[in-house]
């Protein structure tokens, strides 16, 4: 008996797919005799740890959870009437349940595969719909990080987008500060000058390129812009609005007051305030301005039998983003938060939801009317929920009683406190707001609180869907329906590379959805968040000791803004330093465009470094740039382990190489899962990273985002990294409109650090290594392996090489990426880093099973080509090309194809539950010519 | 605006599918003006309600969690020591989110449609082939309702298999004492005697039809039963052993030691306390008592196409239930706890389990240790996980001091207290039970607790199932396959006549994981259970409102329990007035089988009453048959509204002849969803009724159970309601083994009567009976609807005759309802309660959309019976014989049906989410004839 195990079964066990009896399965193919001796071999000895991760030690997802409620219950939950863009909101439980809390959803990779993403590709689209509808403008995006940033890519949408060449963005002086604090960051590098103006009495400057107003703004002022854009249109100015998406339902739209641009948060349209984020950011734009969109934009399209399908529009803006010619480096949206928004949009319909505006309102209303009688007098005569006003040197008695009673205000300063009802508010709450003002008066009801001008007279959202599932169960069968189409991690593999599509524990998840990490307001008292301060300083430290840096912030909301702020950190460090004027940035031509972008948009030119055959850094082209550049050398930015999936062994001097010349090493972690454990950044040479925590740290992709990015910095740039959006006159501002970013998801990667433990990550970054060179060995020969390292082995993922294939039977990439769907897989990153092949990251968490499943199917897929390069099959009509089958297809009367119907949907046999795509090949070139991007009208379903 | 609605959407509007809007739409069908005037037609005059129902004011979704939260604040989580069949158990993260959470799980049906039920079935296989490996008998069924009720249905097996004639029933003395009440409460109306025996020094009766032992006891002791079972055999006696699941990983097993019968609950299988229920109870016997197992039993049949497939086997026994020849009255399983349970051990695997089993055998063995080493002596030289030791004179006090410590403890008598280790014990768990006891020492280790001889060494759970899934992502995926080929109603309608497939809302689901209501042991001290305590007084009260009655008890944990409750109490009243010899139960000739059957089980003789034409109890025959029986006459079970989905008119004089000849009225509340707010059966004539809270209240089917079936009484019955089984003494026993059943999930319909009121329950039995007029109004022309009542409608559900149809053109109910998942739909009732016909009950959940969509695919059908009627297609290749068709029939290269491709799997046009039947039409006879109840070898899946 006691020779049988009696150890509880580690969350390790369960986190990393194969078994040790497959792994040595695994290893023996690899030809090495266990994991460590392969990472030896694989990984070069001058990068190398010789010492365990100083973490915790790993417990089990009982004890991990349960530490985690104790830090929790450091979180007070008030009610919360601070607004400033951040609202409680009712999550109809049909929509936490079914979208928040499934995998189906969450566990989704960004829609790259159209074909396979038709669920999140409609409700996205429902997004934008919405939007669109309640802005008042045309075209709106399929989601932002946050409003602040979105204001921030609004400004540089107008620079380029407008005409005037003046450097001035003129800035509604009431707007949300964190808002007005990003676009000061955003800004300054790029040499655009700032003004504030008040618009009840603009004094407007001569020339400028844009402008952004608010609406209401952030005192609570509802205002009619439309003389103002008239005037800001006059000087050759584009304008942006800064809404409020639930106003919306009552006050005029930005589009009808003549706006260029809208841009806001969803938040209160269902998604918990989550200490700041994450949230769906929003931007729509005017008629002209759609292929100016920063981010990411679902549009209609047909696929290959004609029917409608939706797919991401005008792609090459964005994947496969336009380095030093960007404009943007927005890669990620707010996937699962845009879905949830629109969700509840479509649960609610425009009744529904102008009944909420319209109970938030007269809740408003009332609150000035009783305070107004109390002798306390608002600012605003026009408002909407949120109501400012004047008590003179007693503004924080009036907070703190108001704490006291178990409600959160908004303390302007000593002399003003503002209040914003939202749909949680309740009768007592407002009770509560007048006892914390002394007011004695509760008026029964009261008139609107805006004039009949501002009022909105237009329909919106009368597209069948915002109509059709006002039941729980048409609801809850309708995000099923769109689930049950899509292809995500809780069906099978999404090997994709670079992107590290492993494991999201449901005990890493199920913590997100408590409420004292859900509703907690970003600008609570610190005495309220003592959890949340807990698990950030665990956070940042063991992200620390992982990473070999010194001081890490969680303020980045992806890993794009977490490049802005290590790039721009180096670059208030250089100035700091007298270096000012290297403005340099050496990238390697392998690089993620996003690099690029970011360089740019943190004021550096940058100038490509050449890579060589095996796709390594070519250092003789860095002396001739380090050299060539000598003075205004800033900076270099590489990826570790390169883009394409190799140590490289160079790395070390290539670092020496670019200190020697007074420049800092930026080290891209997106490919960190293949270091954790094994080497750390901070401690081979770089500077700075930013990190994946939705890669390495398991926060679910969601279907294209939520992300976080982290920033991780040696001791010399810690002060230089973003700052809290209250604090004035810090070093380098905010980069994301909360102080903590994506604060509310942060539990998932404490849960998963601390139940690992340092060398339950090593184990993982071992197998994850493991599983890449395996797939890479049992498809060498079927395709050849473009890149690898030491002893030819990869690092944690692997680029199969298709060209020669390509030439000799004219089978493309896209072809066996469509037509592994048909196999049951979605398809690895296609023609990244290089043109004509495939990267797969198979990730630790894939058992053998489902990895031969993935390598059976390349190679069956393999002799399909064998068969059209020998004439068997003419590539037009091939499985490959006419990939994916639909069961519509597979129902036809006839069957003309040379190959047979089962050869096209069962090619690995027989599935009772397979995965059938819902709709065929995308026409993607067809939807961007014939640009749609909103719901498409019923009659367009018939196909 | 203000003329704009502004009011928040009440939760009425989300359970009640069809909008205002549709619900006129539907009216015009049938012909009212209003839903009012519509049941003011239906529902006749003598029963109907004038006054409003006195429930508290309907609240919001959140309000009503809030509401909750409070009270479950009232419960105290403490760690639970005190055994006695309930135990800490840890539920995987991965199973709770993906099961217990997860409405394709929770909403599913019961699964008599095998085809689209595949997926909980293997699940359900899983189970019993679990239980039987561990058990060591070869044949476990589909689960129980409790370990009490499986051992209650043990003594009857054994009774009605055996050879004995003798009716003693011997039960170990030291036996679950929860359990030892049950068996009393049904020995004694069946004749049995019961008596208990010291195990250790047994005292056997000469002769003895049946045998209950225990292993480990109720105090912890583990026996070796072997010679003792001998010893019964040869006395011509059948042996049951209630076994501890858990303890059979190291122990040996019941079949080892030669026992017949095991029982006992899988609750510590990753299933939460929940206060004692619903977990899943089992049995499993020896070959050649699987045709007498109560319950479920599932089995390994074949499809149409020679496919391997599951289907409930034997099921004559159960949906046909043996009516007066029953031998039980079992219905109802606990499928999503016997689903979770089987994930649990197919998680974890042989390695895994006995991993477990041995850490809780080494914490206890190191707790007796400890004591035994402080001066405190275990009872017990060989125990499990189980501690009883003497402590004279301070049993109470030793308890008490745990309590402060956070530990609850057993307290046996003053003498006497066990501590039971589990899953979830840790060290500090341990050392505040030494401190408990005034114990210094901390032995590091300690041997085993049991002596070799009581050692298991036979190989168990060898399947691969139980061995493929050790990683989250390989479980999740198994779960969601498994989910993916099952139809539930997050799919679709599921139209099930008596059924009431309606909403189960995830406001209502949520609290069920609440740890305040999920990890509460059934015996904790009262002042720990106040939030219990509170949400069961508030539904005890509201069902007796909305009833009419006096008093309800929420023991019975499954309908049928509800009925033996109701009969035991009727009983009980009869002999307590002198009236003990009235044994008649009359029972019409359309009731439910398991209303015959729980009369017997209740020592009543069943006669029957006819029924007229119409369906309605023949009251000519009622009146002979009170006449005949006027002495013996004990009471009558009717359904209300009528098995036929009729409100009979004669209701109330039916009531009164039994009651003016000396019966007592039973109504079976199945139909209580046709009577809410409109009709009261305590107030129409009945004396008692249970209710099935797992229809009307929306506890979710969950694939098979649980179910809930309180028992509501007038005054004069309300003493003999089931008592606490800790109580002695009481003039009827318990019916089930906590104190208040399955606890655990009265959150559920305690939200649903908390977000609906009085008003919201009389909108939905309007919308109900409205649902079924609409769709009988539909379908009157294609199929004739057998019957109806006042001016020719229907209740709730109506019957559609195929018999004429069937008749002209052989196409069979069985054809249809297989038909109906090509359309994707689940099939009505079939054949009950008339055979060759179907019962459709819509619900007021489904929305005209849905609705509509099952009316067209029944006229569809008509269609296509018509063709085969006409010689078009013969039936016995037509689409309705050939249904349901399958994706790997679709792809077959050769179509010879003389119907398309098309016609077979898109009747209703092409849909993108199409539901898969994963096998074709079963054929279960095979089944039968050739008896599998285990997971069948992998060899086996080939084809």
């Amino acid at each position: 008996m006691s020779s049988r195990s009696d150890a509880v079964v580690p969350f390790t066990r369960r986190h990393i797919g194969p078994s040790p009896e497959q792994q040595r399965t695994m290893l023996a193919q690899v030809g090495y005799d266990s994991a460590q001796a392969l990472l030896e071999a694989a990984i070069p000895d001058s990068i190398r740890l010789h010492t365990p991760l100083d973490l915790p030690s790993a417990v089990t997802e009982e004890a991990a959870q349960a530490e985690l409620r104790a830090m929790a219950a450091g979180n007070r939950v008030m009610r919360q009437m601070i607004g400033l863009g951040y609202y409680g909101t009712h999550t109809p439980a049909v929509i936490r349940r079914n979208v928040l809390e499934n995998p189906a959803w969450y566990t989704a990779y960004t829609p790259y595969q159209p074909e396979i993403s038709q669920g999140r590709l409609e409700a996205l689209l429902n997004f934008q719909t919405m939007v669109s509808d309640l802005t008042g403008l045309p075209v709106a995006g399929a989601s932002l990080l946050d409003e602040a940033t979105a204001a921030a890519e609004a400004m540089t949408l107008a620079r380029r987008a407008g005409k005037s060449k003046s450097p001035v963005f003129v800035v509604d002086s009431d707007t949300l500060p964190q808002t007005l604090a990003v676009l000061r960051t955003r800004a300054e590098p790029l040499g655009i000058s700032l003004v504030t103006v008040d618009v009840t009495a603009p004094d407007l400057p001569e020339e400028f390129f844009g402008a952004l107003l608010s609406n209401p703004s952030a005192g609570g002022a509802v205002r009619d812009h439309t003389a103002l854009i008239e005037e800001a249109h006059r000087r050759g100015a584009l304008v942006a609005v800064a809404v409020d998406l639930l106003s919306l339902l009552l006050v005029r739209s930005p589009g009808d007051m003549g706006a260029d641009i809208a841009v806001g948060s969803a938040q209160r349209f269902g998604v918990p305030m989550g200490f700041g984020g994450p949230h769906a950011g929003f931007m729509s734009v005017r008629s002209g301005l759609e292929r100016s969109l920063p981010g990411r934009l679902v549009g209609v399209s047909k696929d290959a039998q004609g029917r409608r399908a939706y797919r991401l529009a005008l792609q090459t803006r964005e994947q496969h983003i336009r380095r030093e010619r960007a404009t943007s480096n927005i890669c990620t949206a707010q996937v699962l938060l845009a879905v949830m928004a629109s969700c509840y949009a479509v649960y609610h319909g425009p009744d529904g939801l102008r009944g909420i505006a319209s109970r938030v309102h007269a809740q408003a209303a009332r609150l000035a009317r009783g305070l107004r009688a109390g002798g306390v007098e608002p600012l605003h005569g026009d408002f909407f929920d949120t109501v400012t006003v004047r008590v003179p040197g007693r503004a924080e008695s009036v907070v703190s009683a108001a704490v006291a009673l178990g409600v959160n205000l908004r303390l302007v300063d000593a002399d003003h406190v503002a209040v914003a009802c939202d749909e949680t508010t309740t009768e007592s709450d407002l009770s509560a707001v007048w006892r914390a003002f002394g007011v004695e008066s509760v008026p029964v009801r009261s008139e609107t609180g805006f004039s009949a001008g501002l009022a909105r007279a237009d329909e919106y959202l009368t597209h069948p869907v915002f109509h059709e599932h006002r039941s729980e169960t048409s609801m809850l069968r309708y995000l099923r329906r769109l689930a049950d189409v899509d292809f995500a991690l809780d069906r099978g593999m999404i090997p994709l590379g670079s992107c590290t599509m492993k494991l999201n524990a449901a005990a890493e998840m199920e913590p997100v959805s408590w409420p004292q990490f859900a509703h907690i307001h970003p600008f609570a008292p610190a005495d309220q968040v003592r959890g949340y301060a807990r698990l950030i300083a665990d956070l940042e430290a063991w992200l620390a000791e992982v990473t070999g840096y010194d001081a890490v912030s969680l303020q980045p909301n992806a890993g794009s803004q977490g490049e802005l702020a290590g790039l721009l950190a180096i670059r208030a460090y250089l100035a700091a330093t007298g270096a000012g004027d290297r403005d340099v940035c050496l990238i390697p031509s392998s690089a993620h465009g996003t690099n690029a972008a970011s360089a740019v948009m943190a004021g550096m030119r940058v100038v490509v470094v050449a890579c060589d055959e095996e796709g390594n850094v070519d250092l003789d082209d860095l002396d001739a740039k380090i050299a060539q550049h000598a003075d205004r050398l800033a900076a270099i930015m590489v990826t570790y382990p390169s883009t394409h999936g190799v140590y490289e062994s160079e790395i070390t001097r290539l670092c020496a190489k670019v200190h020697d010349a007074g420049g800092q090493v930026y080290v891209d972690g997106a490919n960190l899962n293949a270091l954790l454990g094994f080497a750390k950044p901070g401690r081979f040479g770089a500077d700075v990273s930013h990190l994946n925590l939705h890669k390495t740290f398991c926060i679910p992709h969601g279907g294209g985002g939520p992300g976080i990015g982290p920033v991780a910095v040696r001791s010399h740039l810690a002060e230089y990294l973003p700052s809290d959006p209250r604090v004035a006159d810090a070093p380098v501002g905010p980069v994301a409109a909360a102080p903590y970013g994506s604060a509310g998801i942060l539990p998932i990667p404490w849960m998963y650090l601390r139940m690992m433990g340092g060398r339950g990550l090593a184990e993982a970054t071992a197998q994850a290594v493991l599983a890449a060179n395996y797939v890479a060995s049992r498809l060498a020969e079927h395709y050849p392996v473009l890149y690898s390292g030491n002893k030819g082995l990869v690092a944690h993922e692997c680029i199969l090489d298709l060209r020669a294939l390509t030439k000799r039977s004219g089978v493309t990439v896209d072809d066996v990426a469509k037509r592994l769907m048909d196999y049951g897989f979605h398809a690895p990153t296609m023609s990244f880093p290089v043109a004509g092949t495939l990267m797969v990251e198979p990730t630790e968490s894939e058992d053998l099973t489902e990895l031969d499943r993935f390598c059976d199917a390349m190679i069956a897929i393999r002799g399909e080509i064998d068969k059209v390069a020998a004439g068997e099959w003419p590539v037009e009509d091939s499985p490959l090309r006419n990939a994916p089958h639909t069961a519509d297809v597979l129902a036809a009367e006839d069957w003309s194809h040379p190959y047979s119907r089962r050869e096209a949907v069962f090619p690995a046999g027989a599935a009772a539950a397979k995965y059938w795509p819902p709709v065929g090949r995308i026409d993607g070139a067809y939807g961007d010519r014939n640009l749609a991007c909103s719901c498409p009208p019923p009659e367009a379903f018939g196909s």
